[in-house]
């Protein structure tokens, strides 16, 4: 079997496996936000990646509705083109953590850094530094062991999308530094290791490692073809940018303490 | 552990399992497609459930690219909101037969009923006829057995839909027939069986069959309730309904005989 036709299913599970999970979208902006929850352990403890502040109102109420116990909102890197929902969880929801890496430059309650784990319950994500879009971006791959979920998982951010990747033309983006991170960092999954970006625009939910190795129309390329095609992408300004990335670095908190 | 917090992972896989799945979106229409493949099996045949015209393009590269062949174009029913991408697909990919339920009066290569088996590779899908959003509503739901995925997964169109149903005003509709098939069909699966719809507008991609029976804010009531909330939804006329319909109950080859 070629390694990028793996079995992907959302509908089987193992007898060890434990962990809760959901992909939530958000239309205007694309985003994808993950809920993760080890419901085998008795707090059934769960944390969000990438929340919106649109969408956190339907984000808490599943939460409760499942039984969880929201422990952590987690950012891969500071958005340019949505404002987190960080900062409105955590007015919302007592006890929550907040959680972005220290490269980022961005307020958080809990700052990480490569090679750092992220527990809830008995599962874990490793924390690994994939630098280009923004300098402070990271991607969160489930834990390797007998007891974490099979295949992995890779929630890359905007490092690395379905057939495609982030911008590199501001926020301290590098596409020299990108070509490095994704083929360091997450080309060498293994190539069942599943996918999941912070933005899709053509409908796609999932992708695997051995796909975007095949098939990523940007990252199969040698890197100065890569960076000669992000050079040229000749993209707009971000229409969010001016509003997100100030609201992004005090956690999504800075309407919240001005109104305070 | 309670029904609704049972595990619905997409990362980890039984040893037995063989299904590749893939969800896929259509942002216009709010519309999930569906791709199923049996990757065990030599052919590894794959089969689309309620494919869009707008992104046939799209589902049919990641096919190839996935190494599949795809041998059906599979429809819950004759949608209004969208025209079907099974013509377009039949087309393009000879020997590809398209497929609906005999109920809905709809031309398609095969026509089903309650009980039948649509098998792909050494899986299966078991048709559920579930009427009351238009007459011939089905829902396929993955085959029981140990060589099927666990948990199961129901492909209900638009006749559950996460927190929700399809309106019953139209098309044969009936929210009495609605009800008992929702309760007598789908409520009596398994509680971890997971609920993948036609359609979200909120952003959620999986629910369960246990969530739905403790959640969904119609399903939940009783019959009379349930039957004075949809007669009382004032819903607007759907906008693509005389363009839909009409293309749908021609498996969406109306453009294609009028060009040819």
């Amino acid at each position: 079997m070629d390694s990028y036709s793996t079995t992907t299913t959302s509908s089987s599970s193992s007898s060890s496996s434990k962990l809760l999970f959901r992909q939530l979208f958000e239309k205007e902006s694309s985003t994808y936000t993950y809920l993760l929850a080890d419901v085998n352990h008795p707090d059934k403890p769960a944390l969000l990646i990438d929340p919106v502040d649109k969408t956190v109102d339907r984000d808490l109420n599943v939460i409760k509705e499942l039984g969880l116990k929201l422990v952590y909102a987690m950012n891969t890197h500071v958005h340019a083109d949505h404002v987190t929902g960080t900062g409105l969880i955590k007015s919302k929801v007592p006890g929550v953590k907040s959680i972005i890496s220290k490269a980022s430059g961005s307020k958080a309650d809990l700052h990480v850094e490569h090679g750092d784990k992220v527990s809830f319950g008995d599962l874990f994500l490793e924390v690994r530094a994939t630098p280009g879009h923004t300098l402070g971006c990271v991607t969160y791959v489930s834990g390797e062991g007998p007891d974490q979920p099979q295949p992995r998982m890779a929630f890359t951010g905007d490092a690395l999308l379905i057939r495609g990747c982030g911008r590199t033309d501001f926020q301290g983006g590098s596409s020299s530094q990108l070509y490095k991170s994704v083929h360091s960092q997450i080309f060498t999954l293994p190539k069942d290791t599943l996918i999941y970006p912070a933005h899709d625009y053509k409908g796609f939910t999932v992708s695997t490692v051995g796909e975007e190795i095949q098939y990523n129309p940007r990252l199969t390329k040698d890197e100065e073809t890569f960076k000669s095609i992000m050079e040229n992408l000749n993209l707009s300004y971000p229409k969010m940018i001016d509003i997100a990335v100030p609201a992004n670095l005090v956690c999504g908190m800075q309407d919240l303490a001005s109104k305070a």
